[in-house]
């Protein structure tokens, strides 16, 4: 029986959408009590309520989903950029202030961050999208190293080119211009959900206890 | 004598602050017409009427400064979150939609975003600072390949140790801290406005003509 | 019982120096076979003699170990540089290329190349070192996006601050210049093997069966 | 008149290949006194009767050019690994370690390496190809770190899509594959030759001089 996470208690973010379904399946297999989150995080102080109703939490997977961001700059407003920042940065510092406390206190906890390799590598039409994920990544960089000597690991992918129905639905992967993107890929295929909860499952573990501020490319060979 | 920007118009923001004086110094001597904006572009409208003020820009050089910085994440509140972004995110894709069209119609410009090695690296006391100043090189990165196909070139630097008063003000300069930083530092030294300048200079330069999207650590060996 | 590599053939190099007695140990009690290798690769032909003789291999650890590096650049003869080259570059070849047309054929099968962070960031008195070292992740990034249509994961680590006899002996752990590099890694201390060991197990996994090509730093936040 | 490099003496390596022709012209141009050098660099101490009858050398421009390099993994023997290692990696040592001595005793100096993109990401193809020109980024980024401290720059640059008669011969360019990869580089074109000097005169200026073990890319976006 795996029990790669038994005896822990994680709390996923969106638990809904993006990877939030794969990882709270996966988890839950691997032996984790997981809290599923589908609770608006943009509410004035959900964050911190969610964090102080979960009690002991020993990973929190920040998984924080947008909606459509396939613009032109050109055609991108203020309001575009603003909504980004408040659905995936505001909530990732205010979890993040939320639940350090407690991980401080034991020296020991996690905190992964779903991202985006949007921005790792450039993409037309993803320039505020881009923005908003590699503020992430520039967040856990230097936030993971600030709590490394209290133990804390604070960390980071870039995934992109994972089977999900908010950025590759069905009829998308029909167009030539997906099929065009795929020939660009060295995998050749999109991830599935599964799988990319399996490398998650990994910085989820004790895999990754030694390491601090750190972003992971999951992206089939787009970013390596 | 010097002309490398001959028959430039150049449009500097935040010119009191940050690179902005050295910038504006060092490019009006090699022949560029400098506009040295001190504007507060945060002012609603105020980087839209900037570039239609402007008339003809050449090349942008957005400078975008921000105050203090330095606390703990757990001491910074959303609000300086969101003031960060207000500062450098928002001004960056408001004046970069002012000035595309005009490049994008001669098929020809330089967008020079002057970032941070905040986020490229981590740091302590700089997540939020790191956040926002990564969200400009993910931007960079995207509308970099998206307006490519136009010939016009969005680049950044990542500086870091760069003299400058907001940074590194001569009393942090003799503090055991400072001093221990350098250490690690390949240069050994703080790099003066002036090299920077030089730096940014060759940016904005027919060096680059035929670079896109791309983010260039300026940072004394601390990246690389 | 744990059991990640349950029914795996693992070949692990260079066995009994580097990372290779924490590899065999920890990749044994998860359940592979493992054939673990102490002769001299670069003897010739050796490299194709094991793989023969290793018959069905389905995780090639590419664990290759050199002596005392530490060398100012000056004082480094052509001698050390060839020395580096036979012994962690070209048996890196000879058993890539001797083990891939059988993973090919199954349209399955993971090279997995321990390798160093030497080179990702500059130290002194590593060049030749840093050499071998980044000659390896080229080979690796490129081979792996070859293969990658053929189902065959190439994939490395680059690694920095483990524990290890040769790296690390007891003696320089107590000296001045370890404390001060210590001093500026984020991690503050040295992994251990076996936490090393565990990365390397999620890389040997089916964590990493969509990803083709990528270097992953192991490096207690010193490269990120 | 232009006078970037007024006043200065710089040896280009593999002057008629490459980027060597290029280099030469610009760089002449700007007035520098340019040591053309086109004896083959693999013949026993070359490189140091090169740089002894330099004399005083400001600039060491390590251009090092090899064969046709095309080949599958399977099909590339150890000859031509060795091969590759001996005209690209061996010399740029030897030059290297002529050379420092005097730049340290004059705190001054510049190690410019005219390297490649492959192996930063990867290529099919190209496996001992990215090896070698890796070995290269690897050796500078850390004899960078180590003579920093002497006040040398040792630099290098990574470039693809840089149109020259080796690597894009006129007859590849109306190939199919050659259009196939255009598609996926921002760009849209190979770079002009002459352009690719211009960034490098910038490396070769004072624009660097406090850069220290740096690895450009200068690849049209395929690596930013």
């Amino acid at each position: 029986m795996p029990d790669r996470l038994a005896g822990k208690r994680v709390v996923v973010t969106d638990a809904a959408e993006f990877m939030g379904p794969d990882i709270v399946s996966l988890f839950r297999e691997e032996g984790a009590e997981v809290i599923a989150d589908t609770s608006d995080l943009c509410a004035p102080g959900r964050c911190v309520s969610l964090i102080a109703n979960a009690g002991h939490v020993d990973v929190l997977m920040v998984n924080l989903a947008s909606g459509n961001n396939n613009f032109s700059v050109l055609d991108t407003g203020d309001e575009t950029l603003d909504a980004m920042f408040a659905r995936m940065v505001r909530p990732l510092h205010q979890l993040t202030r939320a639940v350090l406390p407690q991980m401080i206190e034991r020296r020991r906890g996690k905190i992964i961050v779903v991202g985006s390799a949007s921005g790792m590598r450039g993409q037309p039409k993803r320039g505020v999208y881009s923005a908003a994920r590699m503020a992430q990544h520039g967040y856990v960089r230097s936030v993971g190293v600030e709590v490394a000597p209290h133990g804390v690991n604070v960390l980071a992918t870039g995934q992109t080119f994972v089977e999900n129905p908010s950025y590759f639905p069905a009829d998308y992967q029909v167009t030539e211009e997906f099929r065009q993107r795929l020939r660009g890929l060295p995998a050749g295929r999109l991830s599935t959900g599964r799988e990319a909860a399996m490398f998650l499952l990994a910085l989820a573990g004790p895999e990754t206890d030694w390491l601090f501020g750190q972003v992971f490319a999951y992206a089939g060979g787009w970013v390596v």
